[in-house]
């Protein structure tokens, strides 16, 4: 494996670096071909950073004046947060010096930020988020967009099975990814127009291994490679999804605390169950990456633990090795072009 | 309570008399006030009564040569399936000797020809699908539209919102039920112009109790009494509330699979994790109702069992005695009144 550099932003999410430093140092051990770029707070960072780690050689910290907010807008604090450690992060991947950034840090932020700095890929008009979702088969389902585009026509819907397809082709290794669109029926009379039109494109498309319309039923079953929808649908989806895990443990909860029997079953299945509910928050479990940007951008969840985090790096680490930017690239021209012609 | 009548078709869904039939017998016991006409093949539905049903003084079939079927599309089956099960229960409803009618059939189809017989009330555009939801303080949580309108303006979704506070005040007696519109964010800026546009109506009236947005992850935290938002969305997260319970419930399985000992747990498990399942499915487990009709309409779900269809005919009756529609024009006139004014 050749060197790479990541950008991480060590302030962004609910927690900054008691959680971010200690997910970096895990992988600066875990790939001994990984140099990370760290930028936040100096001081903040130092002090999760034990003393073998403080001059590590794969390991350079960079620190910020600011740090973007949840609460920040997009538009103030792209003019207002230069100085910032997910500004500098990103910057990092535009002069070309990292092969990726990650952050946990404000969404909208960071989307609108990495647009404007990386711009989109030709071809592209707005990046999506994609994520990987457990499913029954306990292959991956990438889904996306999953909030990044609140509404789409048929053309951004294309674009999203194409770069689902190059995901799961490069990242998971699936040969010709099974793409399909999440629709409330799967006749192909059901649905919105755009829908129906992104359908009939995605037939038309030899490249495109087009399986036809899912329902929300049909997400986890393993049907499927590939879930297209729009931003506001796959964002309402992905939550539900995390709703109804909780309520699930919930109720599972309440039936082991009837009795000392079921109370010592549910303190031995507790783990196994934290595992599978860990799974049904996949994109806190595993992060989310922005695609159709000129760069690699993933977007740890606000709330992400260490463990998250770390899964994240992983993430960055592979679409990096994959060079998953070039690839869509490539294959939009080709797609493009039977389009075209 | 009054006596009342219901219309009922029996070949509806996946199994027809074997389940309709069982439900019906049931709900006659159960409810002392019910007269029951149960349309569809009398020979298949005779088949399934025992004699004492035979003659009851509350129950009647009536033969129908016709059957809606799955594949059936709305206009063809408006034209051509006039003597049809599903067709003459509707058409009791319009003649006033039935209030209320059942149908696990085409959905589709039911919506189309209830509409079409029924007629929406003045002041609705188009009736929306809702359901009873579980929610983590074990108190129903109102969800609607279903799937019965791709998209929606804020006419149609303030038209909702009215709806659905009245079911959630009559049926289930929450005083001024909280209504809040499903989102991709709870700030006011998030989200798509018609859900912007339907925050600004809903804050503006007085006899609406909103609470702003919510998003995925909140619908079954109990923090709401009813939940507004398209057709499109609301059926995705509804399927996807199924999909993920079936993917967990594969988990726990995977887990009790292990050795004897984590069998033995999940057999004494089995029972209450199935209840669990059941109330994840809850469009299956209660039955939706078609709201905003001049008459009463309760679908149930296509692969319906028997307790499925018996709680179908309970939200019947439910409607009935408190006369939904009838309360949903009273709320409606007043509503509009003060918007206009």
């Amino acid at each position: 494996m050749a060197n790479l550099t990541l950008a991480l932003d060590a302030m962004g999410g609910d927690f900054g670096p008691p959680v971010t430093v200690p997910a970096v140092m895990r992988a600066l051990t875990h790939f001994p071909n990984l140099t990370i770029s760290l930028f936040g707070d100096k001081p903040q960072i130092t002090k999760h950073l034990p003393p073998e780690y403080q001059k590590h050689s794969r390991l350079t910290v960079t620190h910020c004046q600011q740090v973007v907010t949840m609460s920040d807008r997009p538009l103030n604090a792209i003019r207002n947060r230069k100085d910032s450690s997910m500004r500098k992060a990103i910057d990092m991947v535009k002069t070309g010096e990292a092969g990726a950034c990650v952050s946990a840090g404000n969404t909208g932020v960071l989307m609108a930020m990495a647009k404007l700095i990386l711009k989109t890929l030709p071809g592209i008009d707005r990046p999506a988020l994609i994520a990987k979702l457990p499913s029954l088969t306990n292959k991956p389902v990438y889904m996306l967009d999953l909030g990044a585009n609140v509404s789409c026509d048929s053309d951004a819907l294309f674009q999203f099975a194409v770069m689902g397809s190059v995901v799961a082709e490069t990242v998971d290794a699936i040969s010709s990814p099974r793409v399909s669109l999440l629709n409330i029926g799967e006749e192909d009379i059901k649905g919105n127009d755009v829908v129906r039109q992104t359908a009939g494109v995605l037939k038309a498309s030899s490249q495109i291994n087009y399986c036809g319309f899912i329902e929300g039923h049909q997400i986890f079953n393993g049907s499927t490679d590939v879930i297209v929808c729009d931003g506001f649908v796959g964002n309402i989806s992905l939550k539900t999804t995390e709703g109804v895990a909780h309520l699930m443990l919930n109720h599972i909860q309440q039936l082991t605390d009837q009795n000392i029997v079921t109370k010592i079953l549910g303190f031995i299945a507790a783990p196994f169950l934290k595992k599978a509910f860990c799974k049904m928050k996949p994109d806190q479990y595993n992060g989310a990456s922005l695609l159709g940007l000129r760069g690699i951008v993933v977007k740890s969840h606000g709330n992400a633990d260490q463990d998250a985090f770390y899964n994240a790096i992983k993430q960055a680490v592979v679409e990096v090795e994959q060079q998953v930017p070039a690839r869509i690239q490539d294959r939009l021209e080709s797609v493009l072009l039977e389009k075209i012609g």
